[in-house]
């Protein structure tokens, strides 16, 4: 399952002390080839962690062959002191490894703005290194945890090649990506450029359109590797497929764990004039805290949706605007509809569709509902 | 107080049967003259209640006699008989005035979605005629709330004239308007072009400044009538400056009156390359839910402000940002600064300074924190 469902990885993961709680930690991904071919997407945030800086580097050269990753600290917003940290940990792993730093991308997630123990870190990895495993996947997935109720990993087997990963990620979850880790793994034998189409493909309709929160992370990361041990190169149609399979359960996964929730909430913006369009509809529904929260109320308040609507620089005319919650059309040309009271709402997915009347494309953001569970989260989250 | 401060206004607040639970749901403010002048800003959402085509048509005049405003419903997505009923609101009012309609301004506040009950609305509005009264400011005030705990006057009285106002609003607060009914009044001498130069100013730094929860409503209306009644007509200036401290001082009672807070925050964002950076940077950070819900649990958790900072297209450097909350630099050169163990935020009022090091121009956005309140009053809003 999870990275090393995938022929040629190995994986770990360990508590090495960064968690107060000594929970599990520290996660080690390798590639053991033939090939190792590698892709990554990174926040779009402009203050970016150290790791994100360090992995963007290291990915240029579209190889990679492990992946270090630590949940209890995002490394994020440590100046120059934590840029070296990242680079230490690396240095470690390739020394382990008896590779360069230069094959290792570091991950790192949990709260900003504070050091690692790297006095705990750098031990792990040589802890993590000593456990590696082609049955690690599952350990290693559990040990990106931050305030993830569950660990999150996905596995498509195609025709003798596979493409399976792991992902983290409760809150912060806003696109460009969905604030997150993910490691992503494929024995079939593609090569980097082929990994990055595929993956920015896959990241764009998937990840980049789960908005939990509003909240853009600084630490987000998608990394796909490719070992090439199935010694099968699928074609690209059918590949990207599959990238896109796994990516599309793994941000369902995300939006199920996100934090707090109790609603899990599809908006399906339809009859846009462009994909643009329907995108910037969908997220501005879904960022919408007055209508968050009367989902979690059970209530069809479509008025907030056209109020959200009402925001954007879409292409529409307010009285051709149409509203359904849950299969009720409660809004009709921009104004009342069927009967609200027939909206069923006791289920935990709720399904939106706005209807432009502006043209024929379609986009699906998730999101969630706003609780009181979530600011009591999010309100003792550093304390 | 309030509108009826000023020389030439009369007011009445009354309870209609509009809203069920029998609280006072209309008013009506009057300008006696001998002037009628009048300027209005009204909300950029592109989803306009019916009251709000209607008021901005006959504001085209520069004249205005009268104003209804009703809670217990919003007349927004009402379709063609919502505005019938604005328009026969307007010719009620006129009626019973003796008036023209094209002179009366209408203002609706409450649910989205819902047709208002005219059969309690138009006798209403004969009612609180016969209860004009140049004390009826305060009732007015009181007419209008909705989930308002208090109701929100403000008076400025300079050498010889006076601007005076109520207001109403505590959720839906975001820019462009911060959702809100207002209506302010003066007695100087004033015609409709100067009034719409000040409102416009005033209201460009206040309450499209206030930001509570980023979501913006349909049917925001800031009406500005002069009744000239004190034959004074003040320097620009001078009359600019009174209104925008009346706006002001409105803008904060809505904020201190925000659903839910507990907190408010004044986010001040300085040393941008233009105001439009430090504007976009101000409210990135005031619509930040996790940062919200960290100020709620008083966590000073500067990586939520320097991670909304980085969602933004405004000029800076990550590594020269730095931030204060409570007068306590917790970030310097985006990273960690002083000892977060230092800030004090046991009072109500939060103050988030974000320095850009990009420029010298400044803005101040005002926003209030997430709560469980917040999720529970806007659960149960319209059910």
């Amino acid at each position: 399952m999870s990275v090393t469902a995938a022929k040629g990885f190995t994986a770990a993961g360990i508590a090495a002390g960064i968690k107060e709680n000594g929970n599990p930690d520290l996660a080690l991904v390798v590639n053991n080839g033939p090939r190792r071919a590698a892709a990554g997407v990174f926040t779009s945030n402009r203050v970016k962690a150290a790791p994100v800086l360090w992995s963007e580097q290291v990915l240029k050269s579209g190889q990679l062959t492990a992946v270090v990753l630590n949940s209890g600290g995002a490394n994020a917003c440590t100046g120059p002191k934590g840029f070296q940290d990242t680079h230490a940990t690396a240095e470690k792993a390739a020394e382990v490894l008896g590779i360069g730093a230069g094959e290792v991308a570091v991950c790192s997630t949990g709260l900003i703005g504070v050091l690692l123990p790297m006095d705990k870190l750098l031990p792990g990895v040589e802890t993590a290194a000593a456990q590696l495993s082609e049955h690690g996947g599952e350990k290693a997935a559990i040990a990106i945890k931050t305030t993830d109720t569950v660990h999150k990993t996905s596995v498509v087997t195609k025709d003798g090649w596979t493409v399976g990963g792991m992902a983290k990620g409760a809150g912060m979850l806003a696109p460009g990506l969905a604030t997150m880790l993910v490691v992503l793994t494929t024995d079939a034998d593609v090569d980097s450029e082929t990994l990055d189409k595929a993956l920015r493909a896959a990241t764009r309709v998937t990840f980049d359109r789960v908005d939990s929160d509003g909240c853009m992370s600084t630490n987000d990361t998608v990394l796909l590797l490719a070992s090439g041990a199935a010694e099968v190169t699928p074609g690209y149609e059918e590949f990207a497929e599959a990238v896109r399979a796994v990516c599309d359960d793994l941000g369902q996964q995300l939006i199920r764990d996100a934090e707090g929730a109790s609603k899990d909430i599809k908006v399906e913006v339809i009859n846009a004039a462009t994909e643009d369009d329907a995108v910037e509809v969908g997220r501005s529904i879904a960022r919408n805290n007055l209508l968050k929260c009367a989902i979690h109320g059970e209530d069809p308040n479509w008025g907030r949706v056209l109020s959200a609507i009402g925001t954007t620089s879409a292409a529409f005319e307010p009285d051709r605007l149409n509203v359904a919650i849950n299969g009720v059309w409660v809004c009709k040309n921009g104004s009342v509809g069927e009967d609200r009271e027939k909206v069923d709402m006791r289920y935990r997915e709720v399904h939106i569709v706005a209807d432009l009347a502006a043209g024929d494309q379609t986009a699906t953001i998730w999101t969630n509902d706003l609780t009181a569970d979530y600011v009591h989260e999010n309100s003792a989250y550093s304390s």
